[in-house]
């Protein structure tokens, strides 16, 4: 261990002898069990829930909602943070105590600068939303969406304006997502991934060679996948005492509040091994984040990930840069044979990986391959800044989405359910797209450093054993939960800043072997 | 529809001009609110939750106790309820707003002698109870949850000496579940019970006739009870839009302050087909009385049942009078062939409706037949008031339960997971139990009431329906919510006060023709 984590270690603490700290930490307490009962009750909405249920948790969640507001803005909370903001800094307090006084002033003066009926109306809005959404789905037709859609943009838009920015509207929801990150900074970072993914693309497409996705079609049993998934999720390190994996129609993980409870869930195509399999990585890559986080956060807002970006970061890094590759699967493969034998006992892992694999232009964002996904996030990026920023119709969206998708991918989704439906978040608002790819670059960044600590990483991973990297990432980033701004922990992590450099490099050489391309163009 | 009826459906109204029964809905609603999110978090907890995550949930539980009991005993509410309680009495206001203020005057003067610390004291002390439960029935042994137990009682008893009482403490324990009845008046409705119970027992055990529980012994998978489970009580009338059918270790049904959402569990044994089949028409029954009250009453105390008591007589009576009655089982029973063919193909349906009808001194509570189930209730009345109103030393408890067992049924248990530890009502408190047995008492009465208005009920059932009999209720019963005391609302549907004379002559008779006792005696 060197000397940071030493000190990451010593600083996992907050002073005792303060009362107004002590009286921070009670609040903090008091938020966050309120916000676990709300992850509850969306948890709850989005797993189990009975359709008819919809307009009575809508109610609840706002009622729940307007009262967390009313104790996040309490303005004795606001007086005792503008006392601490400047004692934390005197050296005898703790990185703990900055960044819980840091965490929970961004919090207030973003809670104060909404009102208590803005907050409501949008949970209102959320609940009622997702409702609709799912109908739409259900008969392929946007229009069912689209009031709810433009009820959103409008709250958005409102949100935005009352929480401020210096360049663009969308720059104060980006915050939400990526504290201090703005949209230009996005577009600067994400050009370059953009230029490696279409070059890629093209490259691939143009070299006439493909791999074929018969490998893992076949007949899957929903009761045979969970089996599968839980046990590459135990594999992976992730703790079933503290957590459990249902089903959803978008996978997704919450912590309710703590380490203690942190819940996933996936979801089923019996004729498509990777839809649960993968998710299941993905997912678990954000639950081991959270089942991480020092146990000292209990119940404060540290208790989570830095940013979505940084949370990404480890979804997408379990779920590709670990869970596509070949060493990984050495490791894991002989579980995929066994619930499996009939189709896979022949099959040999390196088929398997290469599957995995596959690269091909796809409407399906969550199923794209490594190569087409920052395409995906990017026209998202591009549609969320024209509602927000813009006049789009919202009408006019769902040919927008198609055009981006001719113009980026080469192709064009039959109906809406296969296109501007298929994501849940725009039931909730806009800025966390960007996250997304901001995770793939933060991952690559990431993934090096760690291969510089384990040089023979390929061949322990191959022997079935992947705690020594979920050892490294507890130590270096996973136990300080929401500690440091995501900017300042990254650099922290890897020694430099956001540098998409890793990304392109990573993409490059990883599908040039995959496909056999000459490294040299 | 008789006059009666007729009244109740043009009281089923708040007087909408009234600003103040408006203000009362308006804080009723975010009661309400408060209150679904606690069952939620509850229900989370007995069907889903980690066995990791008690600690948490505790602290988000007690946070959410707190704040509820801050709104239920805000001091302007109890300015707005006293003017209101009077003004309600005048002609031009609803039988609707008189329940509405009567039951929000309840809840406000139960609140406000109860501190708000001794409210979330009692919260935590609950949940971190049943995860001590759950390990205690595991390991079968009293001593780990008897700590708990302590806690609870001396909580139980400062709450009972807070809430008062005239006669004895129980009676404020018990007034929770009953409004205004006392354990005087209980002992006096119970006596001619407890005399049939033994009476009828005897009789049977005497007669030297048995019947055999092989017809319901065998396999049963899970997955195929539970289809049965859902086919049984959707003929019933239950409604899957506004439900769902979970697992859990003690079965329960839990509304969410609302029709609109009203969930039930059942426990599986795979070698005995009653243990979920007989809880899901149990549940089955709660589960109808709440998804039937009307919607004016959604968000309010009023959408629940007018008391525990009457509560369970819906559940007895769909699990007993209605489902262990022959008719009810010819109507019904292809579902039982077509699910489990092999094992009831060849079975008359009269030898399966025996079965289920078999009498026999057996230890655990939920899975006794209907002559012996009242003792197991007298026994736990019996050990309540002694834990309240006695001096009864915690670790004796165990001996005393084993010792009222071998007094009232004969037998004694093995270990204390069949013996003390077997309910989960101990782990809240004490007054709930007298329920089921008045909800036997009063199914008799108002199972007697609609066989009145239906003299063919038995040739209707036996056609495979039931929608008469849940209209009836629906119409009589199940709409008004907890609009009415349950004195008043037994009196109302059934003419006369409890009268425990109906369920002596039902158990008499019923159990007379299955044993083919002497009527005589």
């Amino acid at each position: 261990m060197g000397t940071t984590e030493q000190d990451n270690l010593q600083t996992l603490a907050f002073t005792q002898s303060d009362e107004r700290i002590q009286e921070l930490l009670q609040r903090q307490h008091e938020l966050s069990d309120l916000g676990g009962l709300s992850s509850l009750a969306d948890w709850d909405q989005q797993t189990v829930m009975p359709a008819g249920a919809h307009e009575v948790r809508g109610h609840q969640m706002a009622t729940l909602a307007g009262i967390t507001h009313k104790r996040a803005t309490d303005p004795r909370l606001g007086e005792l943070l503008n006392e601490l903001r400047n004692v934390v800094q005197k050296p005898e307090y703790t990185e703990a105590d900055r960044g819980l006084v840091r965490i929970a002033l961004r919090s207030y003066e973003q809670a104060t600068k909404l009102p208590g009926e803005l907050v409501e109306e949008a949970e209102r809005v959320q609940v009622a939303s997702i409702d609709a959404w799912l109908q739409a789905r259900e008969q392929k037709d946007f229009a069912l969406f689209a009031p709810w859609l433009t009820r959103t943009i409008a709250l958005q838009r409102e949100k935005a304006d009352r929480l401020g920015y210096v360049e663009t509207r969308y720059d104060a929801l980006l915050d939400g997502s990526e504290p201090e990150l703005t949209a230009s900074r996005v577009e600067e970072l994400f050009a370059p991934i953009r230029e490696v993914s279409t070059r890629m693309l093209r490259r691939i497409m143009d070299s006439g060679k493909t791999i074929s996705s018969e490998t893992v079609e076949g007949n899957f049993s929903t009761e045979k996948q969970t089996q599968l998934s839980e046990t590459l999720l135990k594999a992976m390190g992730y703790n079933f005492t503290h957590g459990l994996l249902a089903r959803s129609v978008h996978p997704f993980t919450s912590s309710f509040g703590s380490p203690d409870d942190v819940r996933l869930t996936v979801r089923f195509d019996e004729q498509y091994l990777p839809m649960a399999m993968m998710a299941a990585l993905h997912e678990g890559g954000h639950a081991l984040y959270e089942q991480s986080v020092s146990r000292t956060f209990l119940r404060t807002y540290l208790a989570s990930g830095a940013s979505m970006g940084i949370h990404e970061s480890q979804s997408r890094l379990w779920e590709n840069v670990i869970g596509r590759s070949l060493s990984y699967w050495k490791g894991q493969y002989a579980h995929v044979q066994e619930v499996f034998p009939e189709k896979y006992k022949s099959i040999p892992v390196e088929t398997f990986t290469h599957a995995l694999n596959r690269v091909e232009p796809s409407l399906i964002r969550v199923e794209a391959d490594e190569v087409t996904y920052n395409l995906h996030i990017i026209i998202r990026f591009e549609m969320e800044k024209a509602m927000v920023n813009g006049d789009v119709a919202v009408e006019s969206l769902p040919s927008l989405w198609n055009a981006k998708y001719r113009e980026y991918l080469g192709i064009e989704p039959e109906n809406d359910t296969v296109g501007i439906l298929q994501d849940i978040h725009w039931n909730s608002g806009f800025g966390y797209f960007p996250s997304y790819t901001l995770g793939n670059l933060y991952s690559a960044q990431i993934a090096n450093k760690i291969r510089q600590s384990y040089p023979d990483l390929d061949e322990r991973l191959a022997t079935g054993d992947s705690s020594f990297i979920l050892n490294w990432l507890r130590e270096h980033l996973y136990q300080l939960g929401a500690m440091y701004l995501p900017a300042d922990l990254l650099q922290r992590v890897t020694g430099e800043a956001a540098n998409p450099q890793y990304l392109v490099n990573y993409l490059t050489e990883k599908f040039s072997a995959i496909y056999g391309l000459d490294a040299a163009e």
